[in-house]
């Protein structure tokens, strides 16, 4: 597939429009997933998967678990703070708290095992039925009191325009740190969008990635079509205990309110990406993304080991 | 009371600071609440309103009451719009679409009878022990897609301080005129909360009011004590159908999130102050707020009559 080729055009389009997905959601034909992985989800998930573009995994992870992920975690956290700014850490809007550090699975050794642990590995290999590699990894600190808000988008719209990824064969992958109720801003889906693309309208700023990862300028669906969605579909949040695990497809529309609650939301995020899904050039001759952001540097398939 | 001698001094003080309430909540002593009112509420949901701070009466409102003030509400929206800046509209922070109308109970014919709503002026006559006047009323027009959050506060701190209301003998009222669900950023509060004053540090600037009916620049709650209330009592969300009614205590620490689904959340607000609690001078020599803001100009007790 080209880039003049690609159903999916937008941004460097006229009008808003919406298409109706033709690609495979589970890649689960006989044969297709990788040894090991047909048992990480049973069939009657891989359906609701494939229905509703997510999967909710309750407590996946063991309390002492998530106890040495958010302690790592604080200590990243600390160490970016007290360190010299650097790209892959991300500040929020106004406040400058800490808000995102990006590519924590190849700088950091406990999470470079997470992208590995079968719990997880084995959920994507089994839903994108081949290998597959880390497209993304990041640990969001949504702080308390002044969490911002984040605007619908399907992440694959961004990763096919800006990074040229060519198909919807990924998915992301978030893991609570933090118990997400319906007050501290958790994910919001809208379930069934994921076989829908929507096209968005306006063209990608120079170097937006500096200012999209706290507030997209570019990619914003048309709200008559989301609204179109939030109809068809309803609106889920995804609450759960830390140690939950959210499942969800590349495509599927989502976004996040704020949090005024004094309780913070931190979470794990890996996008897990098919080997034969691997990136092209970016749409209409715009330079890559970092490689924090949108990786490039293929180092083969990732091989399963256990957290601990 | 004169401002020297009040125990919920807030503002100008160098440390912020929690106070037991000492005042009563509900004025239901036998013989206090004016004739007529004790039929509005149950023993049951007094005792409620008195251990939580808050009541949610579930469609209190029918169908047909909900569409005509919707309708009226739309109308003077369309009005606001149109028509020439006015003090009483308030414009959304950013995108300057309209968030309230203000004085809707002096300005217009529906919401003056309202107001005099047995069910809504029995209740509070019920729980405040006397007879009742409006301190503030108007229509909130939140948005979809794009509604802000509001930082906890307690309403009492802001009319103690700005308006120089005597006592904790308030409450808010609001009507739902569309579904309040969990995602579209509905009223958050902290239960039990009413049972404490938190003084706040920091001066008033000069015409607060003027932005604090966007966002608070005074008057924030010290997040200490903040997490401390919501560790105690916990939050809850004010989710109800169109027609459905909460009343609040005046001292109830709330806010809401902000607003990102594609459904506004559209709500009438009315405060009703007992007879006997008259505002007298702002703290500090402030001058008053304006009239649509805080009620000065007294015109007798509210006389029941009914919607339609």
């Amino acid at each position: 597939m080209n880039n003049q080729s690609t159903p999916y055009m937008s941004r460097d389009v006229d009008t808003a429009a919406i298409l109706a997905r033709t690609e495979p959601v589970v890649y689960d034909q006989p044969g297709t997933p990788p040894p090991g992985a047909g048992e990480a989800l049973s069939a009657a998930q891989c359906e609701r998967y494939r229905e509703h573009g997510y999967l909710l995994l309750p407590q996946l992870f063991a309390p002492e678990e998530v106890a040495l992920l958010a302690e790592q975690s604080a200590l990243l956290r600390a160490r970016a703070e007290a360190g010299a700014p650097r790209a892959a850490v991300i500040a929020e809007p106004g406040s400058g708290a800490l808000r995102s550090i990006f590519d924590v699975h190849r700088d950091d050794a406990l999470f470079a095992r997470l992208v590995r642990d079968p719990r997880l590995l084995n959920a994507a290999r089994a839903i994108l039925g081949s290998e597959v590699y880390i497209h993304q990894s990041r640990i969001n600190y949504k702080p308390g009191f002044d969490g911002k808000e984040f605007f619908w988008h399907s992440d694959f719209e961004t990763w096919h325009t800006e990074d040229g990824m060519p198909a919807m064969r990924a998915l992301s992958c978030s893991i609570l740190l933090t118990d997400n109720d319906e007050h501290n801003g958790p994910l919001l889906l809208m379930p069934g969008s994921h076989r829908h693309f929507i096209s968005c309208v306006g063209a990608t700023p120079e170097q937006h990635y500096k200012q999209s990862l706290q507030r997209q300028q570019a990619g914003l669906p048309d709200p008559v079509l989301l609204r179109y969605l939030a109809d068809l579909g309803g609106i889920v949040s995804c609450t759960g205990k830390a140690g939950s695990v959210v499942l969800f497809d590349c495509n599927l529309m989502h976004g996040s309110n704020g949090n005024i609650t004094p309780y913070p939301r931190s979470n794990v995020f890996f996008v897990y990406n098919s080997v034969d899904n691997q990136l092209r050039a970016p749409q209409g001759g715009q330079p890559p993304r970092p490689e924090h952001i949108a990786a490039r540097r293929y180092t083969g398939p990732l091989r399963p080991a256990p957290l601990a």
